[in-house]
């Protein structure tokens, strides 16, 4: 896990937690922020979080953003080895809707810190966008398409509301 | 961590933990079981977790009793990083009540149990009565001392409610 | 309910439970460790209950692993009645997703422990691994084929998601 | 536990419920029913809560007012092994304020009831009203009482709030 | 609404509650206990309401069973107006399951008791459970069929779960 | 309960609620609104309720402030019986914080409506000041008070905390 | 956004939201009220936000009803700038059912009220008809209206449910 | 508000915020990060929120960490008016012990995001280090006193815990 050349680091916890990731990956893709996407469990594969996490600074990555659920302790287990910023991403839980994946992220006592975003795919298009505006702080470029992508994004709400929307 | 005697670990994730988790370390002593108390914080001190998980087995333990509060990962990552069993016992948190431990501890993925007690003391002290009932599984005197405790539990309960008590 | 073989008795509320504590016996299957599930209802079946859990120990069990729903009295009852180790599972209830179930098992008062695991499949999956664990402690062989086991779930997280898992 | 004369047994998990429970003893003596308190513990006394439920009725019960907290076992079991009428009343517990004890006292499956009343103190002075109500049906003095009892309760109600009250 | 043969009154907040009340009125059916089903809105028909509530005792009810959902009032305005025992079902609700439902019924303040069933169709057959155990008291015949019910229920319950249930 | 010249009415459900309603009253003392304050329990005065509801508009008044907690149905059964707009404040409850008092008053079914507040004192407080909204709408000087209010309320914010504020 | 003939001014956070929503814009036009749909994304676009709220009253609004999902500020941020009554609706969010979204717009300070609605339909309809009682207030007509449509759904309740309904 | 020096701008809704907001600027002083502190309501200031957000960038901040309670809109509207990026730190509120303010500020809809904190003083200190981290992307000094910062905490850790402590 060494060598790479992505700024953002996507990882989750499961296959499963692939089909809200992916929108963290997408929304980086199309602002142009490269990203690497990778499957670590914390309960299954310690050790890879383990090698990950210590390593991730000098592998290059000045990001991290973790989506686990459940009892969701990837990314505070990284936050805890690794000096990069991390965003969570709550992950919807079958039982608790992702209550207890929410409160098991953002509730890092004080001295480790997780920034931690929205339930499920808005969560994970936020931190994508959260970690992109991290990165435009010193990349003029990155800031003009976020700010572009906003503007977008604010051109596209129409004032009136449509029934057969 | 090497070359301990002691068949329980009771580990907590701050010094303030212990006020809850000395419970745990009482009942143990009441009952003749050994153990040893230590500190371990899964995000301030995560290599020391890694190591004390890993080689929790080989030091002679048998099982771990995990007290942690808020996003608490310490009781999940042990159980990650050992064989042994972890009983997980949430204490109260400021805010939430220990709503958030209990979450955190409880909602473990398929493949990696944690045995999960009550918020605070009374969850401290069915922690170290559970160790108690596992090891004595192979430990006829432990066993009878354990029946013996249950059975004082049993007399201590006056059948009419007192006024002043 | 005497003269058994079985190392792990698997007790639930209901037939409906089965759909969850099934997971529980296959998992104990696959790690080759004996069981026998048993419907017993706390509430339809008391005595039953009764006669079973205070039978257990001299019927040759040495773990009990208990679901039920809703308000879900019968592992707590079991523990109040054997010395043996009891670990319950939350099954997942209608209106409440087992949040109900969860707190009616795990907020057992200092005296009597349950272990108590996730709400669901995966509770009942871990509470086969969590009492696999406890026999291991005694049975170097099954403490291998459950190491076996763990390092098998570990292979199969693969590094990198795909999407048309 | 037998031969009583009184029409209500009251009976709560431990002493420390007394101070929740006396409202419910001392609401039945203003209306002129007689009761007694009895402390049973479903958990550390399994065999007294058997004797109580299976015995309440030929000992002269007509109605279980049971108070109970946190896992609040006591009320339900109760209700499964006698067909008299019982009225749960959750304590307050301390981490979760009663939620606990609400739901596993109110979340009973069907062909178990146990009418539940409200958290703490307001619960165990509405368990022995409505013990009353239920006894007045067929009881004419108490129910002159009863409607005497409310009738003092709406006078007792001023039309304008003072400010030093 | 006067002059009824019927001993329980299960009225509900709208058509909608009827899915769930039915079971109320089944069960009474089953046990040979007389009742009238009623529509009473307590926010859309509340002089209904006032009308059935303060004339129900007069009518010759013994009983009212009483099911709402949301801001569930109909319960506990119902207890306000009468003197009989009135059991309440929180029906489940769409967006919060029923957690209004409950909480609007169960905590009830001090002087007006509503004895509370669980969420849903359980609650609903609990509390017809409940009236008959309460007119049970006084009807040696009505007890007898209560009691075979509930031995009937016990013997339902198979020993072994079945895979194909 | 008639020919009032307040254009508010503060009701509550009992004298304990006065120590949050006052803030109502106070706040519309200060914007020179006039109103009444009544104790009206819809549990143990369901006749006051049903006169004061039924002649609130004839009475006089323009708009109803309605305080309680718990199951607190006081805000909803008024506004089942008067078209007068009624503001619903959840008074802070003792074992669930208002959380109940809130669902309660909220969560009323479609065709009966309850503007709900904040739990507790601010809620009040609110309540007055939509109060004075609803009536300014047609009273030019009551919209200057209200403006003049608010423009001092933003004016109030100092820009730099304090250390020893 | 200015020089409207409209009473009533429906806004909402996005176009998602109308699903809700126009069961507001339904009930007004029933009562014959005037209103204006807006999408205005308090998130996505402020100067929107801020343009509509502090012209609202200019532009001839009486009130305005917001309806919003999740971290729904819509409703509380239009309250800020705009002295016009305000009256907010949870719109129901995915995970979480729309108890974020009532929290959010409920719980305002002390300062800045929002008279919230139920979540979801409910709510939409009982803001529509909050707001006709606030209008009706001031024309007779519509208080007539008003009063037709409260007196039909009455008597649309009938008295006894159907198996078929 | 132009022409600043400092890199982080730590806003809040009041006065009563800044006991936990203080944290925050203790934790960037030990660090050595620039800051500076002020109130911003954005229901009491809407304007000078505007005012902040829309210039914060211009006026030379990087980073914007926001504290509010309840409905707490702030963290969220800065976001929605600056490219800056944003941490929120939901404050402690009375009733409801800061679930109201930590899901106003978390549930963000995808677009805008606001990386969340824990609730309370934990969140103030996390959210300092996680601005620390993002400025230390850039500026090697400031990641060496953070790296340090984090060392101290881990050897403040102490390895057995005190009973006197």
């Amino acid at each position: 896990m060494t060598d790479t050349q992505a700024d953002v680091a996507i990882i989750m916890g499961s296959q499963s937690d692939w089909a809200t990731m992916r929108h963290a990956a997408e929304t980086l893709a199309a602002l142009g922020v490269s990203y690497k996407s990778l499957i670590i469990s914390a309960h299954r594969t310690p050790q890879r979080l383990y090698d990950f996490a210590t390593g991730a600074k000098a592998a290059g990555y000045k990001i991290v953003v973790a989506g686990a659920g459940g009892a969701a302790h990837l990314p505070g287990m990284a936050a805890s080895m690794t000096p990069l910023p991390v965003f969570g991403v709550p992950v919807e839980s079958k039982a608790l809707s992702g209550q207890d994946s929410l409160l098991s992220i953002v509730q890092m006592p004080a001295g480790v810190p997780v920034g931690t975003m929205a339930i499920g795919k808005a969560g994970a298009v936020n931190a994508a966008l959260l970690a992109a505006a991290v990165l435009a702080l010193d990349d003029a470029e990155l800031a003009g398409r976020l700010d572009a992508w906003r503007a977008q994004q604010t051109q596209n709400v129409a004032l009136e509301p449509k029934d057969d929307a």
